[in-house]
């Protein structure tokens, strides 16, 4: 007996859940959690179930005859996403991964640690991950980043985590690990898209900084958003309170993304995100 | 073709969700949304499903024969819910009520407004609702109640909203309308439960102040909650501040938990709401 | 004796506080709050004072005495503000203001409103509020502004507040109130400047959503803002929904943004706020 | 040129904010701040300045003749207090504390970790921080305390922080280190008092949970609140999932109250604190 999670998302049709919910009972499955949403738009349909049982790799085939052609069904044994980091010089988002991969709180392992910098190495070696110094000075831009995806790629991982690294990813980088890269962004997106959003935001006189986690597509800052949250500021922050003041929602906003992305929650839909919390 | 709520509250077994949109399926209704959950503790299985289609009496009965004989099952068109309002001295609950009654913001309907005070007379009346003054020093305490009880029931509402009522309510009258009494409560409950939240506050120095909506059962202040929110405060605030501070969020808390009780999102278990929000 | 309030705002200079507390020393003044705050990059001085006393106008030219010619120096008793309001044909803002107004809870007093639409004639009129109608269709867009000006003026009011009043106003109307122009702009500002923000957080799949309150400028959307807050939405809400989640923002963003205000407690700099709360 | 800051609570009289700022005028010291507070119902005066200039001891000396003679006076080059960290099992909270320590953002030095259990010896060390291990069931009760408090004793802290320190500590201890100690309490305060909060907030079914950072005094959980944060929850969350989502909101409540403690923005008065933020 394991937990699954079952994921389906196509176009709408009448007595889905049914038929679905139908083949969890034939395979004898528990249901413990399911939760359903149709996009009246675009007349999509979305479902995730948890369910408890034995095995049930036939469930996709049938399901596959069930639903469009065109549908994205994923069925898994629950267990920890397999991940690489990626980070620059900014410790907060990426001490915060390895604590919480050490103290086993993020469903997750973090197979490697790659940087264009050296500063974190100390750190990340103090927890026994493998850290990876690629100095982007070394190398011809495209160079370096062909190396960044060579090392990724040998671990294998299922999903890349941005940590503040503070590289922008080619369209190339992007395809390799379509839908599987997130990001933290330092701003409340689509305000102070771009570099040095708090500057932006003292400039602006703002009395709200926020945190963006998103996939990462080939627009810059404009992938489709997971999770977001704000702190209150006032005139008194200079740019660089801000940025301090900015860290811990960052890492907050950035692991409740990971937490539901790696619990298979997130479902992308053209540029936005369904999330079953 | 008309939109329907299912409710359906019952002990879990195998296949429920299966059976359940087999019959939505069967009378050929289209679901909108679904969202189900499973009690662990007490195995007890919660599903609402919003739906279109055609009137579908019959369900309700196919689905009595399905699930365990003590379950409750609420199947209805969606309405504009009838409800009385009780208020004693304070405006600003009930003026956001009055309001939003109104522009038809509410997804209700206010049948009349009942006071021990005759401050707010001359507010309600602006918006042509009956206004029932019932001076409490004009009758003993229990024949007051029964004043009171006696001018809701004429009404025949289906909630009663306590928009700052400042009585203690009888077991007696909590009985008559079971389930169908919305408080709002100066307070992030279970904190300073009782008289004058906003000075036990002030006296303790917190730096949060609460308000919480909940369904009233013979405990006072002890009914299931429906939802809490939170303001920051900061040690310049005298009580008479925190009150003033408090307003916003009480009238933000017991509009939220109203919506959710109004569009039929909200279960009752136990000491506990479910909420499918 | 009475309460006072001093705002000065100047050049900064050594000695600036002690000279300052000294006069109002002098003149036998009992200082009960006092703020100060030094912007570093300008160098410029900030002061607020709550004091209680008697009359004390010559405190103000013995303080031009001590600070810099082109300092701004306010000293008033503390009275409730004169306003006008204009709105167009949402309620919410306009309904809250007339509820506090009503109950004294505003710091203000709304002397007029003024409206393009007529649709909210009736709501303001219950409160025994002068309404003017003026239609946009019946008017060159100049002339129409140039009325509106007209009827504002004839009020004298201290502030003009925009409550959800969906004319773009021009450079003109912006200078004969200078400085007194508060607006509620219904998104996170910078983030969906312009029309129909909500419409555009939903394209943009946002997981929350805004509100600020600023002081208008003659550029669109950049005055100096006063307060922002958020609301957490996800992928359910349609563009009316978020339309709806917005409106308790916009009436707390606004009620909190106009309290300060009333309170003197706000500084224009640039294009910022300086905001001793 | 050095910064400094100047705090003082003493009696209120009229033309105190004059004659302090007088001294730093004739001291020359440049004024970047400063903010003053009085509490109208025990006629209490709390002032912070910021200052930069040289040196300067001889204005506590005059400040003395100034103020009454009860009043507390501090005057200190503004530095990175010496602390002292007590944990039990959780690394969160602790672990947060050494990254910061390790990559100055803390404003504090942690000169050693002290623990009634092994568990987080080896994080702890990975840090170069030393680390003692004082098993509670290899003393007596009152034999523990008095080790562990040799042990802070050794250190000379200003400051020890308990987090997530779950031992109950004896007035005595308390008395050891008055005012010094600062603690996380995993609720929001008032609510859930003493043992398992969360499991106490998941049997009444809150919609929010709480943190509080306060410092201890000789009654449990009841010392001057320091910040308080929430966090929303809904009914799936158990008991362990609530803890879970505590932890950040620990983290974050800590860090912020360490911060205004470090930067010596809290005063404590009677039960309550001031904090100039």
């Amino acid at each position: 007996m394991q937990n699954y999670v079952l994921k389906i998302s196509c176009e709408d049709q009448k007595g889905l859940v049914h038929k679905i919910t139908g083949l969890l009972f034939k395979y004898d499955f528990n249901v413990l959690e399911t939760a359903e949403f149709v996009e009246r738009n675009s007349n999509h349909f979305f479902m995730r179930s948890q369910a408890i049982g034995q095995e049930g790799i036939e469930i996709v085939e049938e399901l596959q005859k069930i639903v469009s052609s065109n549908a994205q069904i994923i069925w898994k044994a629950q267990h920890k996403k397999k991940i690489v980091v990626l980070a620059t010089k900014e410790y907060h988002c990426l001490g915060d991964l390895l604590l919480r991969n050490r103290f086993d709180a993020l469903n997750a392992e973090i197979l490697a640690v790659v940087s264009n910098h050296a500063v974190l190495k100390d750190l990340v070696e103090k927890f026994d991950i493998p850290f990876h110094f690629l100095d982007h000075e070394a190398y011809q831009r495209s160079e370096h980043e062909q190396e960044v995806i060579k090392i990724i790629q040998s671990y294998e991982p299922e999903y890349v985590v941005l940590a503040k690294y503070m590289r922008v990813l080619s369209a190339d980088f992007v395809q390799c690990f379509e839908g599987q890269i997130i990001n933290i962004h330092h701003s409340f997106l689509p305000a102070f898209i771009g570099a040095n959003p708090y500057r932006q935001a003292y400039e602006r006189g703002v009395k709200v900084i926020g945190a963006t986690a998103h996939f990462v597509n080939s627009d810059l800052d404009e992938g489709p958003i997971i999770s977001q949250d704000v702190s209150y500021v006032d005139h008194k922050r200079t740019p660089k309170e801000l940025t301090q003041a900015g860290r811990y929602l960052e890492v907050s906003v950035l692991s409740k993304a990971l937490q539901l992305v790696f619990d298979d929650r997130v479902f992308v839909h053209s540029n936005k995100t369904i999330i079953f919390d």
